[in-house]
């Protein structure tokens, strides 16, 4: 294969640390040239996140519409987050489930539609999950959202521009929420 | 403040696993309402990414150019993943400093103008530390690169147009490239 001066094989795996959301593992692997190296992985769950679409009210058609997002403390920051709706795929769970659910209990949105718009990793150097991206529209507000009880969030609805010009400033500081826009940017509808 | 009911305070932390590249810390926090919660959290240095766009060739200047990337193995994925040249910040090292010496290293380009487009936080949810996106143009080809001893990279140049819609396919895979993308298709110059 043409890539194998790049490639690293494994040895052997041990778990050092075991939270509720994530294992950190030592992995013991040899470089294509023979020699041995230990690297940490974070070993968590898939995610999902999706990106709710409002369409521009009646009568301002040309306006491009407005994102569902959610206002929260985030405490590898230590400061508020402005997001896409998103969350961690339960066991067994399709992450197009798990983003229509994330979706419903953060914001009472149901989407009429969910599509797919890619697939990554969060950071493959360092974590062993993907991160799932969809585009939900035709929503419906059903006026009922469904807290865990340690989630304080607050639904904001922002014109797609405005996140799109902001994205990188607080409070709209998360890397992944970038990543999702860019996919949707990449369709044509948002830039 | 109109966030009060949103933020958590700190009321401890310690840390739980260190190795080189990041510790794990757990932080014991009270909620607005006052509960407490244990949160851990990855905490490591700022990381660095450049993108560096090479212009179109003379004679086809209508074309959008191409980007330097690298392709090398990650140990979180465990597979091979083409990516903007990027690392870790060194202490006292500033953002842009980091990033024309890892273009240099990786890449053997160095960079005539390097410009800031965004700082995000890679996941404000799980980690403590930013990350520092560039774009690096007028480069020059030094010949000589610099990689450590296991450092495993492969150079490629690619139409900026292939890596837009390409991104999310392996082995565009890594969504902080993902989102140094958005940042510069915002520019107006990628799409």
């Amino acid at each position: 294969m043409e890539n194998n001066h790049l490639i690293w094989d494994e040895k052997s795996r041990k778990d050092r640390f075991k939270n509720r959301i994530f294992t950190i593992q030592e992995r013991v692997c040899v470089s294509p040239e023979g020699r041995e190296g230990i690297f940490s992985v974070m070993d968590c769950r898939d995610w999902a996140i999706v990106i709710p679409l409002l369409d521009a009210p009646a009568g301002k058609e040309e306006a491009s519409g407005s994102f569902v997002m959610v206002r929260q403390w985030r405490h590898g920051s230590r400061s508020l987050s402005l997001e896409f709706p998103g969350g961690v795929c339960e066991p067994g769970e399709a992450p197009e489930a798990a983003a229509a659910r994330e979706l419903s209990e953060e914001t009472a949105y149901t989407p009429g539609r969910i599509l797919k718009l890619g697939e990554m990793s969060p950071n493959p150097a360092i974590m062993t999950n993907r991160v799932h991206f969809f585009l939900a529209d035709s929503l419906r507000d059903t006026g009922s959202r469904n807290l865990d009880a340690d989630e304080y969030v607050d639904v904001e609805i922002v014109p797609t521009d405005t996140v799109i010009r902001n994205m990188g400033k607080p409070p709209y500081i998360h890397s992944l929420m970038a990543a999702a826009l860019m996919l949707y940017m990449r369709t044509g509808t948002g830039c």
